[in-house]
């Protein structure tokens, strides 16, 4: 705590409901409220049975996030769909020779299921092929399923091979991902910079990232005006500007527009009662 | 809000970090903070194929608890998990005439995976099998699990058979299940009283329920007793005195000793935020 005493907050129970959830308060305060010395988390068992995984490609990123969307309402609970698009598969097929492109493919979707129903491959493939994908391959094979999930992994040192990254990071409900997909791959960049757009789509999640030229003293001014014009696209289709990254100290000027002044005045009043002297992390998240 | 205004916290995201998290903060906050006027709740689908449903009997609690354990740990991920003890066996074979109590069974499990993967009915039954269980039946037929399901909605109803219920509400960390079982059923109650055990054991949540003689002017004071030994045993092995039903007034005195002085402080504080002139039902929860 800000005074240097210690407290101990959460509870070791599924379901506890004794006090306020202070638990989640702390996460994700950014150390304004307090620091955080020691963490108990809950382990999850590694799933029974084989997980289903699967690779499809796209003519475009609106498609494929209708394909999220159908994936999602499906019941078959997918734990990963991650999306990526046109630039990010010719950084992908470039760094490693691959041609995840070809057929005019310019998104491409990797799923995975943890924890697969009988029946889930044939269902995930069909899903996804009556959704307008290009290709669609699915296995429950675990070998095979490392060489899908590996293109994924490759994928930040792909982007890499153009310049220094800056990585952005929105979301959106996912009923507006398709929206979201298509005005960010309308966005006008110079050419020295390359735009890529993908991430975990099943979250409506996507990580609008750019690479600028690795001598660059500051980020260009083209690329912060795209970021800005995402930002103010997102809140306006009831997005948020930060998923998961943090608000710190860039982006806390868009928390004001986002929650409105009524929450921003009871969150800086929470803020006074754990730190009443304003030294813990001070101007970052909601000031 | 305590002065009449109106505010929206939330999001619409499945991941959001913009700003502390309110919503955590009001939810179970029994009105202290505010009145909830509008909710928005996120839909989940159907689960894609057929569940599997089980029901186990057990020589005793414990043992169930051992049980329930392993099928927590076994990566099928079971959606319930609802057991009950002796009394209550007797208390629905007596409603429906059926024959639960068979062979000795003193301890009920009634288990579900929603998402159910290949071979999950045999491995749901090995698990149960190697926990000591003294039958197990396992199906992913749908009429059937009707019938499986039925015998845990009926519950409350075979209860009500004995007198009028007090109903109590308390968890454990999962390992200390087994425990929590066997103390609870080693307390004495006088023979006018039937005591029940039950609850969602996959959450480490049982319910301590006592059906008193329906003329009874107030709770009798060995039921009180029982009720207060169970608390102090509870949070002695570090669990709650709550899972779902909340705190109120009735269990106010209880949160102090669970929660520490230097966090009931901080609560009280953050009460102050939203309402310093302490309107918002006054007297529940953490005062």
């Amino acid at each position: 705590m800000a005074d240097g005493s210690l407290i101990k907050i959460g509870s070791h129970q599924i379901k506890d409901n004794v006090g306020y959830d202070l638990t989640d308060l702390i996460i994700g305060s950014e150390g304004t409220l307090g620091v955080v010395v020691e963490a108990t988390v809950r382990l999850l068992p590694v799933p029974f049975g084989n997980p289903v995984t699967g690779l499809a490609t796209f003519s475009d990123m609106k498609t494929l996030s209708e394909g999220v969307q159908n994936l999602s309402g499906s019941g078959l609970y997918p734990s990963m769909m991650e999306a990526l698009n046109k630039t990010s598969i010719e950084a992908l097929d470039r760094l490693d020779h691959a041609d995840l492109g070809k057929g005019g493919a310019e998104a491409l979707l990797i799923f995975q299921l943890d924890v697969a129903p009988a029946g889930a491959v044939d269902a995930s493939k069909k899903i996804l092929q009556d959704s307008g994908a290009l290709t669609v391959s699915v296995t429950d094979d675990p070998d095979y399923a490392k060489k899908l999930i590996k293109i994924r992994q490759d994928y930040y040192q792909a982007e890499a091979q153009y310049g220094r990254l800056i990585v952005e990071d929105v979301a959106v409900p996912l009923s507006k991902l398709p929206d979201l997909a298509k005005f960010v791959s309308g966005l006008k960049i110079s050419p020295e910079v390359t735009a890529f757009l993908g991430g975990h789509a099943g979250d409506g999640n996507f990580h609008p990232n750019f690479a600028i030229p690795r001598d660059s003293k500051a980020v260009p001014e083209d690329v912060h005006e795209a970021i800005n014009k995402i930002f103010t696209y997102v809140q306006s289709i009831g997005g948020t500007i930060s998923s998961e990254h943090g608000i710190g100290e860039i982006k806390r000027h868009w928390v004001l527009p986002q929650l409105g002044q009524e929450v921003v005045d009871i969150q800086k009043q929470i803020k006074k009662v754990f730190d009443p002297n304003n030294i813990m992390n001070p101007g970052r998240k909601v000031e």
